[in-house]
């Protein structure tokens, strides 16, 4: 198995499942209702579709990132590289379940918001197993010391308990923790990379 | 990041969005309405689909004469690439939407091809705004001079200009409106190539 | 424009629209009517699936050969390639409209096994277009002497002049239609390939 | 036709009909029923679609171990290929209608998991298929002893007639039809490579 393979299917994967978000905004029906009102009330759909949007982006340039390092792949990589993508491809239904119960102001909606965590956090700790796998001899073109290792697990783990903070806020505010994850997906694109980290450009 | 995977994810966006546009044909179900009767009362699915189908192929072609220039790629192209496939992405569902509406004769068909009009506008702003990031000096493999640089950004809005003017006319006349678009994917696909531009064999 | 991109993005198409044939198939629900009974009913979405998989399998092998004798691209062959992708992306929608007529027995059971053969009639004379377009000078790789020409323009055209036919046949008896359409597209798999045509190893 | 682009379909394939999957779990809709047990309700679709993840995943990891051994690709092996993705692109609907009818009690949740059995079957053995096709004399890059022959027959083999188990199992208990079909593919990951086998890294 070459990494460009893996690398090409993780691709094709991400490429559909950012594009079957768009299949879960419901197209307006000529009726009663006039059709700006209808939008105005599928708020939360757009909402939840530009933030899965840009999460789902920004994975696939961090995977890129990560796969970019690694030197050869084994099972354990191929295993831990689906139950990734498995998460990947669950947030579609997790966004539209959000998008259906954001503002109905009900319990249903903290939980909603909440299930959305909870597939995030599959998600950041599927990516921070792989980062772990790296780590080991061989498994990496590059050797990285001890010092940045803890540098960089701390960033890989930024992720993983931003979602834990997401799912406490779901249960207070399901639409504020929906625009934390936004904003952390848009911080995430630009945040600086430290220093030895490979550069984007690589 | 290789220019080559950020190619290949766009392409892989793309290549969904537009076999999705078909998803949104409404398959006939048997009943008392006679098949063709309900074919020819679909017609401007059908139309919508054609119209939408030539704008992702062309926004497709322009994407890879566009990224061939590129030189290298930095988190803000792949931020602006991700805010251009986000419209892109969001192309079937306006489509859909003024599928259903097109012949209501109602103010919401207006609004529903106004809508349409909007998405093709962030669109085309995210095209220009990819361009205008490849003008800074060292982004692009071929330096521009002053003059052809006003020539090619000049070529780039036409886009941007178009979908304002195909807003306008969606208030008068959805169908023209339409048709417009329509004709404009043609138009773009046969156009000459500014000189000193890179021609499409490149 | 590379060839190796038109050919990426058409492959990214024609696996999508593959799968989608899946998605037209009707999941049963629970209820009164037994598993076996509703699959049982359910046999021409399974028998139009399986045609029209091996259709797009064919055409993905058949658009191959010829663009492996492609020299170059330019914007004549783009728009000729869009438009056989665009008649490729409504198989799974003509396939849909076929499943759902063709054991009604009614005229509209004609009429969607004819649709399915005008749908397929674009996508032949697409191809057929393109393969004249690569006779001019310069497009191809070889140089195709006239009498060659002839056999090779012979063999293309044997699509659309099966199509007519599938759509004659139609009104006759939809299911022999569909029949003679399947087997046509396994002949085609294994039809030998006439000398001095690129064998498919190449 | 070279080996690559034939990996390369059948990659996109693979990467499409894994993220379908996800298409059919049901988004909860606001209501009475409180969204945790509609959540709940649903867990067939989520144990379904872990279990066909997992499947499709080690679909594509097989797939390239043998397609690497591949030298040269003729019709044969582009026919068997496209019936082992026609297997592959129905296990979407096959899963969708275990989720259906897992939990119902009925002898239709019986039936159910036997269709899955029968779609894995028809899986298994177009695998069986193309490696007794690449056996051949100059059709595999390395020369396979007649011992090994039948170890690798015999692996490969294996899931031909695990399938056969599940069905069986199927009429006797549903749910643990699905447990060994996932039991059977996280095993199938990790499971020792046979000596004289390529190695997965290879």
């Amino acid at each position: 198995m070459s990494k460009a393979r893996l690398e090409a299917f993780s691709d094709g994967v991400m490429a559909v499942a950012i594009t079957l978000l768009a299949l879960d905004l419901i197209v307006p029906t000529p009726g009663r209702v006039p059709l700006l009102t209808q939008l105005g009330d599928h708020w939360p759909e757009f909402a939840a579709y530009a933030v899965s949007f840009f999460i789902i982006g920004i994975i696939w340039v961090n995977h890129h990132a990560r796969m970019n390092l690694v030197a050869r792949v084994d099972r354990t990589l191929l295993f831990l590289n689906l139950v990734l993508l498995l998460f990947v491809v669950l947030i579609p239904f997790a966004t539209a379940t959000v998008a259906a119960y954001l503002t109905t102001g009900s319990t249903d909606s903290h939980i909603a918001m909440a299930l959305y965590a909870v597939v995030m956090e599959g998600m950041a700790l599927s990516f921070s197993a792989i980062f772990e796998w790296s780590l080991q001899e061989g498994r990496s073109h590059v050797h990285v010391p001890a010092r940045q290792r803890r540098t960089t697990r701390l960033r890989t783990s930024i992720g993983a308990v931003l979602y834990v903070v997401v799912f406490v806020v779901a249960f207070i505010n399901a639409p504020i923790a929906l625009a934390i994850t936004g904003a952390t997906a848009i911080y995430y694109m630009f945040a600086p990379v430290p220093r030895g980290m490979p550069a984007i450009e690589e």
